[in-house]
């Protein structure tokens, strides 16, 4: 602790017993060596990367609020961190990009504990180094408000690899990654009891997801080099969302067979139980870091080598048609997706992430 | 106005009327047609960008908050749109830099009132296009705090031509563009005389430096090209931080000739009506989106051609000396720069910027 936060030793050091200076350094000393092609990184006006030779690059920014995507009443630092990352992989991965470096923009309260961000900094940081991505720059801001995390990722494809949600074409199938559900199930276990006591295993898997969503960016890269998906969308605002933005993009109609979504038993159980109905409410949850991917039924043989490769289970949910924005599920018109319930689209209500 | 905001006619829309995508959409036709390496543009997961051939990427980062680094209750939308650019296009000059393109993040508070939203944005993009600088994407939220920009810019720039902070040796002349403490006498005109009665033509300049700051994109661009400066700050934080930034990173010391400081007189004046030393103010105010640049004795005709061309006066103002860290101005120790009087660096109090 600095000379300036033992002033006042009756009380926990927070950010505003620090400089600027300080806080960024705190966060460097967590980083791994600097790549090669960064020419300039953290401490000039700007940082200097070398781009990756006939690669395109790929950016993405992402926010996430305190109150509104996540809750500090129940959300530790490091899963703060990790998240806020994680929602700017999973669009890299969404586009078939390896990732490459981020900026890291903080609106900090000042009253936000030391501890605190020093959690979020290790969260975000420790994703990246699993992902080889590097910190190259950021911002540190005072805020009034709630803290929020902006995040700017980037990350590099080569141009025939792109993936985009606008080539799929009737009679494509679609497939998603891993499972739904289990994060908003998580979200909601969390909430009621923030003591974590007596949590079934099941449960505590769910509550992993949510906190900490692994973006699937090993199966995005290699859904790109292998170029067989005609279309893919990463599930961050739900699978009715995803399903969507496929529909619009490419000109498509789409039919998800309600059977075949996939959803783990207990969380299944967990949705009836509270007498909704798990589908529609899985696939209209958020936070669920998935991708929703189209393939010709032609590349059914080249998915499977896809699927080997990238250690995720795919399911095949449904079909693209010629009935272009006709999305259903089942059979029954498809909810227009989780953002879309709220006023301001993907502006989301505490209800959703927060509670505060 | 949509159908939604038409409900209730008694109220100004809000942002809160509209669904994330209808606002992109309100951005995006005030953009320019896409440049042709943009190889994706608003509306996927990510945009897809490709490099210019043979040139470093610079990128950077900055974000605008409500009640800290600006007001609301005085300072114009499309002022705060044009300031969260130029603030980015600043650190990008400092580089030496081209800008090329930007990623907009705006954390939006419900009830901002859509004139407000729109105002930002054409503030945003037209500065954007004096600069032929595209609008690549971006991210909307909600939050329930102040309204805050973070942006996200970048530039490219030949690896021979970056200008870093580091590179100044003593002997080494310093030398100012344009002039500064106009921003800060402007901010203050401005909070103390909101109506904008009877200012006098000096008060109204130094009002518009504040609200659409002019960063020196095009000299910076110029002194990378010329490869006359040994180091380049721009001064966000004012020319004492930015003279300490150039200390420390080049391990040289700095004197700063006070009698050359450039200050208009009009504000020279203004400062001195109210007890304040003028150039220890004009040095410690933010807000100044100058360059400070540090050129070799023998760089000197060279600099001439880059003043002919950028249009910009340049001051000498100081010169580096081989005294590590000791920065003075008129042989007094340089106070620490602006954001150092507050308790954590560049998280600037509401005194500064603000005042809600």
């Amino acid at each position: 602790m600095s000379d300036r936060a033992a002033r006042d030793e009756s009380r926990a050091a927070t950010v505003s017993d620090y400089t600027e200076h300080e806080l960024i350094a705190r966060i460097q000393q967590r980083l791994a060596p600097p790549p090669d092609w960064l020419v300039v990184g953290i401490g000039d006006d700007a940082a200097v990367v070398e781009p990756e030779r006939n690669r395109m690059e790929v950016v993405t920014v992402d926010a996430v609020v305190d109150g509104v995507h996540f809750d500090r009443a129940f959300v530790p630092p490091d899963a703060i961190g990790h998240r806020a990352l994680a929602v700017n992989l999973s669009d890299l991965a969404a586009m078939g990009a390896s990732p490459r470096f981020a900026l890291l923009s903080l609106m900090l309260p000042g009253e936000l504990p030391l501890d605190d961000f020093d959690g979020l900094a290790a969260g975000c940081v420790a994703l990246a180094r699993t992902h080889r991505l590097h910190l190259v720059g950021g911002n540190l801001t005072r805020t009034r408000g709630p803290l929020t995390v902006d995040l700017t990722a980037a990350g590099t494809v080569k141009r025939r690899q792109v993936l985009t949600r606008g080539g799929a074409r009737p009679g494509d199938e679609l497939y998603l990654t891993g499972s739904i559900g289990s994060a908003r199930a998580g979200l909601e276990i969390l909430r009621d009891d923030r003591a974590n006591e007596n949590r079934s295993d099941w449960s505590k898997t769910a509550v992993e997801r949510y906190l900490y969503p692994q973006p699937r960016v090993r199966a995005g890269m290699l859904l790109g080099r292998n170029r067989v998906a005609s279309a893919c969308v990463d599930l961050s605002d739900g699978l009715a969302d995803a399903a969507h933005r496929i529909a619009e993009s490419s000109g498509v109609g789409i039919e998800v067979d309600e059977a075949t979504v996939p959803i783990e038993a207990d969380v299944r159980r967990w949705f009836a139980e509270r007498s909704e109905d798990p589908v529609l409410s899985a696939a209209t949850g958020g936070d669920d870091y998935e991708l929703l991917v189209a393939v010709r039924p032609r590349g059914r043989r080249q998915l499977t080598a896809v699927i080997r490769q990238a250690g995720v289970p795919f399911t095949r949910v449904g079909v693209c048609t010629a009935s272009p924005d006709q999305v259903t599920i089942g059979g029954r018109p498809m909810p227009p997706g989780y953002g879309h319930f709220r006023p301001v689209g993907r502006f989301r209500v505490p209800s959703d992430g927060g509670g505060r």
